[in-house]
Formats: C-alpha cells, structure tokens, sequence
C-alpha cells in the first residue's frame, strides 16, 4: 500500500463542491496527467473541453438532468473522442482514411482512449484533495451539448467530469465482490455461484442503503439495476454517432 | 506535485519484463484498485479475467501480433466489456431488459467502466514499481480469444493489459501540445491553428524518432498516424459485436 493507492481505493464521487474555481496552473496539470496515459498506437484520439462560460455551465447542467454540480463545481471538463484531427491530416496528405475512422474499432479506440485519460484525470485531482464526479448525463441530449460546444464532425462528447474542492463528505459505495468480477484463465459461468454472489452482494448494498436512508430505501444492488435498465434509455446515441461519422462500419 | 502524479507523469509502456509473476495479494490489490474507480449509475459492467494458464498466454501471445510481453508479464489481465449478469439478473426478476443491455449507449458505458477500472490498476500497478502495457492487438481476433476464454453472451474482450517487472527502461513518448488537446469553452477548429500545431509537434517527433534509431526512421506524427489509417484494419469488430448482443440499436 501506499499513498497513490489510498487515493485510488479512497474514491468516492462528490456531488457538492465550494464556490473555488480551479486556477490555470491546476488545469493545465491536470490535463498534462489526462495525456500522460496510453493511447492505443499513440493516436491520442480525444480533445478536451474545459468549460467556464456561466451560461454553457448552466445549460450543460440543465441538459445533464438539472445536475447543478455540472454548474458548481471548480472546473468542469467534457471528455471527448477526436477523430476529426486525424481526418484533417489525410485531406492534407490526400490519402483516404475514412473506411478507417468509421469503423466500430476506431470509435472503440478513442472512446478507450478517452476514458483512460479522464481516469488518469479523476486520480491527478483526488491526489491533490479535489473531488470528482463523472456526468453521463450529457449523453441525454448529445445533439445539444455537441452545438454547444461547437464540435466539427468526428468529435463527440462521451461524458463530463467535474472537478473541485468538496464541500461534503460522501460514503463509499461498496463494489462486487472481487471473485465475481475476477475470473482467472476463463469466465465462471455457473449460474448458481453467480446468483449465490449477487444475492450476498444485495444484502450487503440493502443493508447500506437501509442505514444511510434511515429505512426509506432499502433495494438491493440487482433490484436497482433490472429498474434501470427496465427502461431503455439514450436511444438515439446510435443515430448521433452515424451522423458524426462514428461506428459506421 | 505529488507522488501520485509524477507516477502519472511518468508513464511510459513496458515491453519487456522479467520472469518474477505477480502474487495473489498483489493482483488482489490491483483488482481491488480497478473496482474502486467510477461506474456509471453503479453497473460495474466489466470483467476481469487473469490470465495464468501457460498455453492460453502463448496463444494470446499469437493472437495479439506476437507480442510477448503477453506471454512473459507478471501476469496478464483480459478487460472485458459485460453485461452478462444484468442479462441474468433480468431473467431472475423476469423483466425484459434487452432493448437496453443492446443500445449503443449501453455498449459505451460498459467500454468507458472498463477503461476506466484498468487505468486505476495501471496506476496503481506503477506505484508500487511495475510496468504495464495495454495490449489492444487482442482485437486482432476477436472470436478466438472470446473462445480462449470462454466468454458468454454479452461478455466481450476489449484490451489486454501486460503487468510485471519492468526489464528494459524506455522513453517517454511525447503528447500532442497541451493547447491541441485541451479547447475551452468552444472547439478550436480554425485549419490553420491546427495546421502549424500539427506541424511543431511534428518537427519534435521526427527528431525524436531519427535519434532514438541514428537516422533510420524519422516520420513525424502525422505520417505515422496516416500511413496507418489508411489501411483499415479490424473491420470484423462490428459484426462480432452484433452477434455478443452490443451495439445494436
């Protein structure tokens, strides 16, 4: 154990910040760290949106599902995947790469190499005793934050991240148990050791939610997810992404 | 400046290791690390799979371009994508998920939880000194490894990731200017800003490459990335992704 592992074990999202916005040296490291991660065939297939007009924070946090932290927070960042600089350099050397970039394995490799710098992001700044918090929600109107943001073709957002001082304390929300997430050499397939796994991880997260809500809530872990995902939603991000030019092919 | 980010900062990939295997409690932390990182709204939609089985790594090995550092790591974890139990868990509580578990947008958010648990162990793997790689060649052959592993529906490998004992040191490789990759508030899209940024960084990488071989190579960044993408390569993905239930709708 050591210090860069308690920060990475320590993480909990953080949805209340202070009104203290991060300084351009803060960012600027911070988004050194995001670069210093892998890039599948050193593409480096993502840009980086920093937002600080109050007025697109605002609209980003209403389009997000009225996440107010989208607006609050020290900084806020949109992660997305750039493939637009890569076609841009083929026009300039006149070759044709775009069987390439509208493949599913090219929207695979920025999307990872995305995520990858955003992690790296999410550690740098809990390290320095910020918090965090991912916002899928921008995924909820694509087309929107796309404009307002002024993507060309080839970029898309695939998620924020807020990052600023905490000004809450929130709790740990205990994960899978390890063997059900870790398999060694092929993937445990037995259904009876699965269900035997979800049901003591249920007690577990029931328990949790039990105590934190003084007993208003009490759903388990797979309660939670069959609810959620009873109802589809983001439907029209495969509509979004043919139109952008991504996983086409 | 802290530890945890000049190990951030100090990244680089490690092709070579020693033959020392990585113990239970290290790849227990390691696994332990990688959960602690965000999931979107809880799904923990990933698997990981650790690979110690000597045949299974030299095929892997094969699969992935003959690349064996796969083979000789420490010990090599396969990132799969999963929304396996979900699927299981629908069937238990007898609710319809699968308009959701095959959106697109559900195909996103399993990658971006994966990508995002193996940065937190590649971070956490090179804190307490070990070198990692990530191994995207295992896309090279999708079905075979899904085989080798024995994934089930809804299970897919993304990327591998070598860890161990570093036996070579290698160079950082330098990133894109921080000011290409980091935009605000707006894209920066003007041609000819992107034009002369390309063009510097360009300048840098080709004299990198023509020291680091005495003269032999010195294409500079974009001629890399163009030569490579015009050669499509991994066209298959999409249909195997189809045919695991992913990105469907």
């Amino acid at each position: 154990m050591n210090s860069t592992i308690e920060t990475i074990l320590h993480h909990r999202s953080i949805r209340k910040f202070t009104n203290e916005k991060l300084t351009k040296e803060q960012i600027s490291l911070l988004v050194r760290s995001a670069q210093a991660a892998s890039t599948s065939s050193y593409v480096q297939a993502y840009s980086i949106i920093g937002v600080t007009d109050t007025g697109k924070r605002k609209m980003l946090a209403k389009l997000a599902g009225e996440q107010s932290y989208v607006e609050e927070s020290g900084h806020f960042f949109v992660f997305c995947a750039d493939l637009y600089r890569h076609e841009k350099m083929g026009e300039w050397k006149q070759e044709d790469v775009t069987e390439s970039l509208e493949s599913t394995e090219k929207f695979l490799v920025a999307t990872i190499d995305a995520a990858l710098a955003a992690q790296n992001m999410s550690i740098a700044a809990e390290s320095l005793g910020l918090g965090i918090c991912y916002i899928g929600g921008i995924r909820n109107h694509l087309a929107e934050v796309d404009k307002i943001l002024g993507l060309p073709k080839r970029v898309i957002p695939l998620f924020g991240l807020c990052v600023g001082y905490p000004d809450h304390t929130s709790s740990h929300k205990q994960r899978l148990p390890e063997e059900h997430i870790y398999h060694e050499n092929v993937y445990e397939i037995e259904e009876q050791v699965m269900k035997q796994q979800i049901a003591e991880y249920d007690e577990k997260i029931s328990a949790y939610y039990e105590k934190r809500t003084n007993g208003r809530r009490k759903a388990g872990w797979s309660d939670q997810m069959v609810s959620m995902l009873a109802v589809p939603k983001r439907m029209d991000v495969k509509e979004y992404l043919l139109k952008k030019g991504y996983n086409k092919k």
